[in-house]
């Protein structure tokens, strides 16, 4: 795999990009802001900036190349700070253009970071180490609505009026959320099996909800094809063709993070993955911030979480192999439950750069982290959050997660999406009689 | 009814209150920052700072008066955008100590307020007028964030180590979290044939959920002989013996608005009613600021905002009453279902004096009222919400509310929590095979 490092990413300038077929007439009109070029993650070739997603010569992913702003570290750092209390403080980061805030979108972002005391203690941390970043306090409670919103400017840019994607859960409320502030009509494809909960938070926002007599894998497959079919022209799939941009949307928990600790980095992260484009970005936000220097470098660690029940990229780092081999998923944590993960390559390569480690937990061991984190912090996680928190337990047995040293511990969506994770374990300490006799029976007075 | 008006609670000095018996030795050594003492709203008689709630001499309710903070409004208002992102940098008009932001408590607040133009055009109000102030942003996703916050404050000034309510959902929730990331414990107490997922709501953050075998009368019924017997020593009741202190959490609604209208006051305010408490607590806070001189005085209309099937308040307002006869409630919209609401007569004055109203919607109404709310604007409120928007379509089609003026609409909780009011008619818009031709049968291509 051949990596081009930060000079791919940060202060450069566009070599007269190629113009793809697919991308053709849209280069020089679009404004995503410091977006400057699509560029090839294996062979580095440039393209104009376009809904492709996929390298024209070898076939690689394509990712968002930037010019992004030289100049004073404090005057940008300022001028984030006196921003937006939403993703778009780091407009000037992102590919997206300089007046995003005023377009209608779901402002998502500046979610918390909880200093997790209580957890820490439980878990062997120093006090005042362990942080938690809560994107359940997005619009639509997850971090989906970081990229969705990422995908909805370039949908705007090259001229879409319908956006789409295939979804088993967040992905799905995420886009049909956005869609409908930003006037989009949209279309969501999900298997036609799912929960009832999930598909009315799917339907609810009034868009086309389609359901696929078929499996997720049938989902996909069908999304693809229409990608190509003239019934699917003017569609923008945001984790297709708009992938590139999506995909950059998790570089704002990076940032977030740093400037929720200070301006500084963290010395070890734990994050969950499914694709593992969130722990990718990540990586690539910190190095942005470095390379900034809106934060001083110096190292740090990451570390992936997954479901044992779904582990590829855990079973490929614990083998010490550079590739994935695919698994047939089947774990409680759904949202993490992709058995092919495209950038697992990527997630093994930072892991092993930065001296993390990729682990994963099983179901039991998400519930209880679950709880455990519910009943430390107040926090209600969804089973991702249960992944990462067990991970992260399971890191400092080991000994590989340093419990003295800075770290943040992402939970990327809500407990109340998942609740039949914990439902069967969770109810009424006691039922008793409306009487004091009763109380004091059930030895609850003390 | 004697109201004591401004005086009651804004810059003034605190004539030796009483000290009850129950809260005696408690005077002088609470912290609760600006709050002097509690003050009787139906005789005005003042008490010391304690876990009291009814007056001594007339049992009227009890609420905090304040030394507020006298001098220069731009100091205030620059002192308070300087603060944390939560209701916290409101902390000098809040009944808790200055360093509250340090405490480990859930730092509910700062949530969004939409510029809702999509609802605008649909409702015929002209663009850039209506507003969504969204709830559902709070770390458990209603406003009970706000109040519980308070009382936990006071909780922890009184010596309390329990935290408790009676609650038939999203109080349970806000309890049980906040105690959870404070150390305190928590006793929630629940009918005990509530739907499971409310249930595990309750109990997930790990305090102990006792289910009442009877009605919520009965858990309430339960709640206050607990509070007068030995076995509930130590306990705060949140709505109960801590009521005065965590009624005034709404109060940050009136500020957040203000401050995110660029300290403005709007013009009209569509508020649910339940209690009551939260509108009369949001007219203290528009008048402390007015007081105060963060924002220019003008004339501001409060709506109150009911389900018919629980509609005592609008019943009386109609009929020109000043009291409000009970009611039994039976509405979907389950967070304003109290029958015979405590605050009824001060949110009738509040109506007439500002020239508002209070109206109701049918449950049809609601359902319909939350699904053009997601529609437009991609928020997914509870049934609350639904209650507001579908209120505010009425007022404005009875030319009672002023589509050229600034409103704001309140959404105090989240879709997520009442799935049940919108499933049996959301779903899928068709189920297809997967394939083009099946795709285009089914009419989505366009």
């Amino acid at each position: 795999m051949r990596r081009k490092g930060l000079a791919s990413m940060a202060v450069q300038t566009v070599d007269t990009p190629r113009t793809p077929g697919t991308g053709e007439g849209h280069g020089p009109a679009v404004d995503l802001g410091p977006a400057a070029a699509l560029s090839c993650r294996e062979c580095g070739e440039r393209f104009a900036l376009g809904p492709i997603f996929a390298c024209e010569l070898c076939f690689g992913p394509l990712e968002v190349a930037y010019d992004l702003p030289a100049g004073d570290p404090e005057a940008l750092r300022a001028r984030i700070e006196a921003g937006p209390t939403s993703i778009w403080r780091y407009a000037p980061l992102l590919p997206v253009p300089a007046d995003v805030a005023e377009r209608p979108n779901l402002n998502p972002g500046w979610t918390k970071l909880v200093r997790a005391d209580n957890l820490a203690r439980e878990l062997g941390v120093e006090p005042g180490k362990l942080h938690i970043k809560d994107d359940s306090g997005n619009p639509t409670h997850s971090f989906k609505d970081r990229v969705v919103a990422q995908a909805l400017e370039a949908a705007r840019a090259f001229g879409f009026t319908t956006l789409s994607c295939s979804s088993t859960g967040n992905l799905a409320g995420a886009v049909g959320a956005a869609a409908a502030r930003a006037g989009f009509r949209s279309c969501v494809f999900i298997p036609h099996d799912l929960e009832q909960g999930k598909v009315v938070m799917a339907a609810v926002y009034g868009g086309e909800l389609v359901g696929i007599e078929g499996t997720y894998d049938d989902v996909n497959r069908f999304c693809s094809e229409l990608i190509g079919d003239p019934a699917g022209e003017g569609w923008g799939f945001v984790n297709v063709n708009l992938r590139p941009y999506y995909a950059e949307g998790s570089k704002t928990l990076a940032y977030e993070i740093c400037e929720q600790l200070g301006w500084r980095l963290p010395d070890q992260l734990v994050i969950p993955i499914a694709s593992g484009s969130q722990l990718t970005k990540i990586d690539k936000g910190l190095r942005e911030l470095i390379e900034l220097g809106l934060v001083e470098e110096k190292p740090y660690k990451i570390f992936g979480a997954q479901a044992e029940g779904c582990s590829p990229v855990s079973a490929a780092f614990k083998a010490g192999h550079d590739v994935v081999r695919p698994q047939k998923p089947d774990t409680i944590a759904k949202s993490l439950a992709i058995g092919n993960p495209a950038d697992g390559p990527y997630v093994l390569d930072i892991a092993r750069r930065t001296g993390g480690a990729v682990e994963d937990v099983n179901d039991e061991q998400v519930v209880a982290a679950i709880k455990l984190l519910a009943r430390t912090e107040g926090i209600f996680a969804e089973t991702a959050g249960g992944v990462t928190v067990g991970v992260t337990r399971k890191l400092i047995e080991a000994g590989l997660l340093d419990p003295t040293l800075t770290t943040v511990v992402l939970n990327t969506g809500d407990g109340l999406k998942t609740l039949d994770a914990v439902a069967p374990t969770t109810g009424p300490t006691a039922t008793i009689r409306p009487s004091l006799d009763a109380f004091r029976a059930a030895g609850l007075a003390h």
